[in-house]
């Protein structure tokens, strides 16, 4: 398979912010290797009158600002060149998920609209046709932070960015489980021993506790998971 | 009620990004003015020896590396005076949700711990009980950008911070319920119309098609999240 780019865009108020967290670690190395790329434009820069103004009250009133729908289709059509699905990081959007991730990761990019104030006029939102995505049931001050948290997740799954190692199957989520606690040297730490079967060095036992494991997590910690892992255990 | 500070300390292996995108908007300005503090401690402050070693190989193989327990208690303790809950960054955590960053917000502050590589040594995290949080069903390269989403959500929400004119009420799960969309001028776009009765001015007829705009979109985008309203309408 071809190792190509991916390339994140992002349209943000904030252009500052970036690329922050996405500089370091992981997400850094492999920026600086060429692995992925980050252009951030800033949505003020779409203003046409002299204020700048890039928002409006919202019709019916509540407080707050609303991005205009010119400005933001400005900011859109400026990089319709850029690669992959155009996404809006809303509250109201589709719940992130690790399947999500994989499959922008398949992607050569994607384009990431970042809201403040109250959001976007939904009208620009519905045209562009945009991908309404939310990386969690709570509340931010802006799309930023949750277009970096899109970012990360879908970096460390590119070719080339995680050593060859550590697959993904084991790890939470990539079979519909939780993955199992982790522990390392010493054995015995303040009294409490490392379950011995991991030190065991037989394969088949610690696959089989490890399953275990996650799955009696899964069930304790996430009967909602719980319920879906056996769904589709049962197809 | 007094306006009390609210104490963010994060214990990482990438102190360099943070404060990140906090530097900004809401979050820089409140950081600016002190009503929130953030400290951030290196982890690999407290290893022990030459090579500065702050993890070991997992017990049962599978590649990656873990935190070590002694590392992560060592760091625990040098922050024992720091006020707030222990809150662990993990997919194995409970979901983040709006009423959980409320209670954070009445709390005067909160210790993150971010992990790195495959995780913590499960038993550092049980013998300090940690509280152990989730943002998302999917995985980062680490804690420290879930630290963020965990530290922006909390913030906005501090005294002082988002301006009076808006409540928190009309927003997306504050209710149960998904935001209705929000519109701005100009009234037709594109040859679209914003809806006629947010610029009717009558507020009730407002409200009411607020609502139920707020419950058609979430029966039809999280039907999850309608059914836990609904359970909660009958109670």
């Amino acid at each position: 398979m071809a190792v190509s780019r991916w390339d994140a865009t992002v349209l943000t108020l904030f252009p500052q912010m970036f690329p922050g967290p996405l500089a370091s670690s992981l997400a850094g190395k492999s920026l600086n290797q060429g692995i992925w790329t980050l252009k951030t434009l800033d949505i003020r820069d779409f203003a046409s009158d002299k204020h700048q103004t890039v928002d409006g009250t919202p019709f019916g009133g509540g407080g707050g600002m609303v991005l205009k729908a010119d400005i933001v289709a400005a900011a859109l059509a400026h990089v319709a060149e850029a690669p992959g699905p155009r996404i809006y990081l809303t509250p109201r959007g589709r719940l992130l998920d690790q399947q999500t991730v994989r499959d922008l990761a398949g992607q050569p990019g994607a384009v990431f609209l970042c809201g403040r104030y109250e959001g976007v006029d939904q009208r620009v939102i519905d045209e562009a046709s945009m991908m309404e995505v939310s990386i969690g049931d709570y509340i931010l001050s802006g799309g930023e932070p949750a277009a970096m948290i899109v970012i990360d997740s879908v970096v460390r799954l590119l070719p080339g960015v995680m050593g060859k190692e550590r697959g993904h199957r084991d790890e939470s989520f990539e079979n519909g489980l939780l993955e199992h606690a982790q522990y390392t040297q010493p054995r015995v730490w303040h009294g409490i021993e490392a379950p011995a079967v991991l030190a065991s060095g037989h394969h088949q036992k610690i696959a089989q506790w490890r399953l275990a494991e996650a799955e009696r997590e899964t069930q304790e910690r996430r009967p909602d998971l719980w319920e879906q892992y056996l769904r589709a255990q049962q197809e």
